[in-house]
């Protein structure tokens, strides 16, 4: 693995078939531009100003139940809609669709306060079972074949409220990052009769380099393919095609590897850390998709500190995403904070 | 076309064979996230503390030479090293390989206190002969096979230094963005013995609903499949593979096009408006690459105002890009800004 840490080289993700670019020798330089602001400020646990705290009324008049754990209601303002016009225009090298769909609202606990973080494994297993019913619900509807869960935290990834909350946007058709790992697992499932996550799992938790946190039911990783600083991935060791697949008795585990997870993230730089986070599985499209290994992953911006992040700019958007300290220096970093927290305290 | 203005709906970019989704109908939502700092700074013609400015000592301890116009140099923090070992990983799913290159730094004016927005016609010409003779010089290196010219402009865009100024990264292999370019334009050659955007430029002459400016050799357009929200692409109306084969006479239509464009989103948002460019090109592997017809492409991350910008975050890093305002708003938008310029003063 030498070369992996000394020189610029590039890494294959198999999932998306991209390449990632790593310069290891850069992670020194000096900056000199845009600083976030830290994110230290003390939130009440109910904000009158606040449309996603229990009892107030949103931006379109209607009133939010007085709810106790976790409340989903339907986005004031979707980007996508139900009854969206079917068209198809077929023009030259002109080319459009309709796109249905039905995006949510998820607020993770009626605590304003709060973050997945400070919130206790039992709290967010309510979340990981509201995220399988609303799967489950949307999923049925007529032309949704992917549901999308996903959280913006902070500021920084363009969240415009602090109150603890994620989406769920569905769809009629597979968007492009979707696409991408439905063919690559679909092509390596045929191949090897395993998935590929099953695999990949095999080989990492025998190498041990990369390996942030893991229980009976999930590993917590840096993909070697990492393209974030600190980016992780929440896998289940058991090949299942969508969070429906995770039995009951394991959501509880599912929800410990999300809490040790952002907690670690907010003991890296003392910050509430920002992230998207998002579930990765299979299409609701009623196909047979035992080639899906569902995957939760979390995309950090911040590189140094809480107010240095990395910007996915020029050389990114044109050429191929970069990155300086290499996933196994990330994978230590988080790794030692993980094993900190387990001598502190148990869950 | 009304279907595209009022319904969510998905775009198709034949260059990379991916979609967009647009909402058009939710350009109306109100705005309570974070505001980026308006930049409304004036700075010096000289600025001592600046490492890009003539005459100044840069980290390494080097000395800028007293430039004139435009200057070149190797980044001293350069991602991509010309002699990062050979090597070839691949060990069931983790795969990696070298990747050589040379990164450089090109300062567009001695001139502190200017941008491209600022600076006239036949100084923006300059840089461009510089870009081509960089190309030329780079591209002919053992090893390297493809020349990413770009630049980010502002704090928002990663920018550390506001000295108007570019890159040049060069590397061994095509990243994933030119890969997917490269082998969508060779396959549209091949069927139609025309360049991909040869034949979209024509449609899009006729149409005119969304042309920005253009002069006898260029058009600047906002591309149907734009993503970012003020997003415009500058393409030669004669197919070219690389900036090699732009007529010495045309260099100053070009700048023309660059100066205009940038002009115009200064104007949009009264402020010195933020964005990364680039020009995707032929590799420069010594293959035939007639399918290749070069461009730059300008991302602008602004929204609505100087300090309200989109955010690709959650879904979009998830599932696929999404927009608000459509394409044909944004043209019509700077197309009024364009014709006012040209009322206004003659370049
Ligand atoms: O090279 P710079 O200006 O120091 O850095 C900037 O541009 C690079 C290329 O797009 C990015 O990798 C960095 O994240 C960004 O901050
Ligand atoms: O839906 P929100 O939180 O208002 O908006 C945020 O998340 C969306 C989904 O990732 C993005 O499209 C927006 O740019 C972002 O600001």
């Amino acid at each position: 693995m030498e070369n992996t840490q000394e020189y610029s080289h590039k890494r294959f993700n198999p999932l998306t078939g991209e390449w990632v670019l790593v310069s290891p020798h850069r992670a020194k330089r000096p900056w000199q531009g845009q600083e976030e602001d830290a994110n230290q400020e003390t939130r009440p646990t109910h904000d009158p100003d606040c449309y996603l705290c229990s009892g107030n009324t949103r931006a379109n008049g209607e009133k939010n139940p007085d709810y106790e754990d976790v409340f989903v209601f339907v986005n004031d303002f979707s980007a996508l809609q139900k009854n969206s016009k079917q068209f198809s225009l077929n023009d030259g090298l002109i080319k459009a669709e309709v796109e249905q769909g039905i995006c949510k609202v998820i607020c993770f606990s009626p605590d304003h306060s709060k973050s997945l973080a400070d919130m206790n494994v039992k709290d967010i297993q309510k979340v990981i079972h509201t995220w399988q019913s609303e799967f489950t619900s949307l999923g049925k509807q007529s032309n949704i074949n992917y549901v999308q869960i996903f959280e913006n935290k902070g500021a920084v990834m363009g969240c415009s409220n602090p109150h603890p909350h994620g989406q769920i946007w569905s769809q009629s058709t597979l968007p492009n990052e979707v696409s991408k790992k439905d063919i690559h697992q679909k092509t390596y499932y045929k191949q090897n009769n395993n998935t590929l996550l099953q695999d990949y799992l095999k080989q990492e938790l025998k190498l041990k380099e990369r390996i942030v946190f893991e229980n009976r039911a999930f590993v917590v990783l840096v993909p070697f393919w990492a393209i974030w600083p600190y980016e992780a991935m929440i896998v289940p060791k058991q090949p299942q095609k969508d969070i429906i697949e995770l039995p009951r008795e394991e959501t509880i585990l599912f929800a410990e590897a999300i809490s040790v997870l952002t907690k670690i993230y907010d003991k890296l730089f003392n910050t509430s850390f920002p992230y998207s986070s998002g579930i990765h599985q299979a299409p609701t499209n009623n196909e047979n998709n035992e080639h899906w290994h569902w995957h939760m992953s979390f995309y950090p911006p911040l590189l140094r500190s809480a107010t240095v992040k990395k910007f996915m700019v020029g050389y990114e958007m044109f050429g191929m995403a970069q990155r300086d300290i290499t996933p196994e220096t990330a994978a230590q970093t988080l790794k030692h904070l993980a094993d900190n927290l387990y001598t502190a305290k148990h869950f």
